[in-house]
């Protein structure tokens, strides 16, 4: 097989790179960059550090020698503005190169364009768009925050083959096998903030963290809707609490005496408006889009999971399925959609099947 | 890439070509045949006839000349009885054949080792189990009825993501897509009969034929399980029934003058037990196994579909999902199976996986 070692290619390679660290770069995207030399060999590659320091291109771009006709390939149109990194146009424009070939440009209002003209007007070659299906895939939760203030949404499903999550009797221990499992906690892991409704503490208990070796310190953000709350103070994630962050988020007329309890414990509780469904779902998006969470995984319960398909902030959902059949009687994976029509279905997509020994994986995609 | 053209080779292609005229031979299984020469040239294929006869292995020894060194290459044991057709073991030996290959046993009593035996007492070298797994897979509906007087079961769900088959308020069209429901008519044609609860003819008055273009005649017959005899005597089956097979399972209660009614139209209507659950499964079942059916797909409702899964005469169930998701009210695509414990969940195993478009099909066989 003869490799076409084209724009396609290396950019193919730059979004690989940045896929690896998806979850692991603080609020910032996470980038891939390549630098590729005249001949079209590689000179060197860059991704994001971890929590977002440094920036991919200022990574590659270190210690090389850029001889003429060297491109550079990035995921992300570089930055323009100084934040905790210096903006990476000017390191661009410094280090001599004369090409740079973009996938998507960065909908951050502080950037988006602004850094391509700055590379233009300096006499750099751009090309933007290159395999930018794949980059808007890769950032769709980043722009939905950069763009309406609020997280990109994904859910996170596990159930029988009939859709059912539990028995009538409530086990659920384990619908789905070990490696589909494992594919959960990477999901964790790609995710800054996972969020359950109280039910699924009072049932499961659960510590809600990445427990895939080496990558527990990327463990996300936890977060639960917990209208009159009712968490156990002595449950897992409120024991953790000091070394993981947790926000409780409730109504107003909860137990200040409680809230008192929580903080101290090193829990956050955040007051939120109800509706007549429970906790508004938006204004818990809102509040965590102003911490500048980029991503959440939804685990559950069916309520908050019909709630977040309902949601314009949906991003894709991860659904797990096994072998096992449950019946009638289970518990479903989905709550109440109040579908009257099946036009007004969710607008999905099936974007990936990934067969995971007996059990798969389905991964559904928002069509725009 | 270099094609190994050994004995597993031909075999496959011999079963290729028994696979392409399932559900078209009747109550003899769909048999592949393929004569190779010594220099591994193929001289002849064949396959059994429509509605069985003549059989693959005469076809393909019809007319051709057998050289020294040849090898005949059968998916199932060669019939040793006479019946409709002539024993096959006879013609292969008549026609000088010096070696022949064989994937599964015939498990009919009536053959079962015998055709086998029969052509290594003339001195024939017989080489038995190339590929049986495929065979076993392909003949599992016909192994069951010859087996235990009972046609293999196999199952057909159509649903949403989440399991659902229809709304709260019954809308059901169309919750697959287009490429499924094709794939759902090629089923039909794959299968011996087609059998309903009465409740699917209540609510969607089927036709229950397969409609794929130049198929048609090898539509199901089709079995409807109607404890009361509440079949409309002017829905679809009805109305076709002198065209097409049709059987109505009733108790022993229901009305006499609307049988007579019935078998004016030229429907069959049989009176089996009743049991707590409804008519009794394994009584129609054993009636169709007399009947020489060997396979037998089921379409819903839920209740049946819950019954077929409990039963030991499971094949295969076909499972066709959209990317729609309806809800918790929603239908659900299986009745009660009263589990008390996952492990008690029925022993399936994931056996492929197909997209089709936005949908996609699994197919679980049973774990024995």
């Amino acid at each position: 097989m003869k490799i076409i070692r084209d724009d396609n290619f290396f950019m193919n390679l730059a979004i690989n790179i940045a896929k690896r660290k998806k979850g692991m770069t603080g609020v910032n995207p996470s980038v891939g960059c390549v630098v590729v030399s005249k001949n079209k060999t590689i000179i060197s590659t860059g991704n994001t550090g971890s929590n977002g320091s440094p920036h991919a291109e200022i990574k590659a771009l270190n210690g090389i020698q850029i001889e003429a006709g060297s491109t550079l390939y990035t995921t992300l149109e570089p930055c323009f503005h100084s934040g905790k990194n210096p903006p990476c146009v000017d390191e661009i424009i410094k280090s001599g190169i004369k090409r740079v070939v973009v996938a998507s440009l960065d909908k951050n209002p502080l950037v988006n364009g602004k850094g391509i003209k700055k590379l233009k007007n300096s006499g750099i070659i751009v090309l933007q768009g290159v395999l930018i299906k794949k980059t808007e895939d890769l950032y769709g939760e980043f722009f939905n925050r950069v763009t309406y203030g609020i997280p990109g949404i994904n859910i996170k499903i596990a159930s029988s083959a009939d859709g059912k999550t539990a028995l009538k009797n409530g086990k659920s221990k384990w619908i789905t096998n070990k490696l589909s499992r494992n594919y959960g906690h990477k999901l964790r892991l790609c995710n800054d903030g996972i969020m359950v409704g109280i039910n699924t503490i009072l049932k499961d208990n659960p510590s809600l963290t990445c427990r895939l070796p080496g990558l527990t310190k990327f463990s996300p953000s936890r977060f639960v809707m917990d209208t009159n709350l009712k968490i156990p103070v002595n449950s897992k994630i409120i024991n953790t609490a000091k070394k993981n962050e947790t926000i409780i988020f409730t109504s107003k007329y909860s137990s200040k005496r409680k809230v008192r309890i929580l903080k101290n414990k090193g829990v956050q509780v955040i007051r939120i408006p109800k509706t007549k469904k429970g906790l508004s779902l938006n204004s818990a998006l809102k509040f965590l889009g102003k911490k500048e969470y980029n991503s959440l995984l939804i685990e559950g319960g069916n309520k908050l999971i019909a709630s977040a398909i309902n949601s314009s902030h949906l991003n894709k959902i991860f659904w797990f399925s096994s072998e096992k059949i449950i019946g009638e009687e289970g518990k479903p994976s989905v709550g109440k959609l109040n579908i009257a029509n099946l036009d007004n279905s969710p607008n999905l997509i099936l974007q990936n099947m990934i067969n995971l020994d007996n059990n798969y994986l389905k991964v559904y995609g928002v069509r725009k």
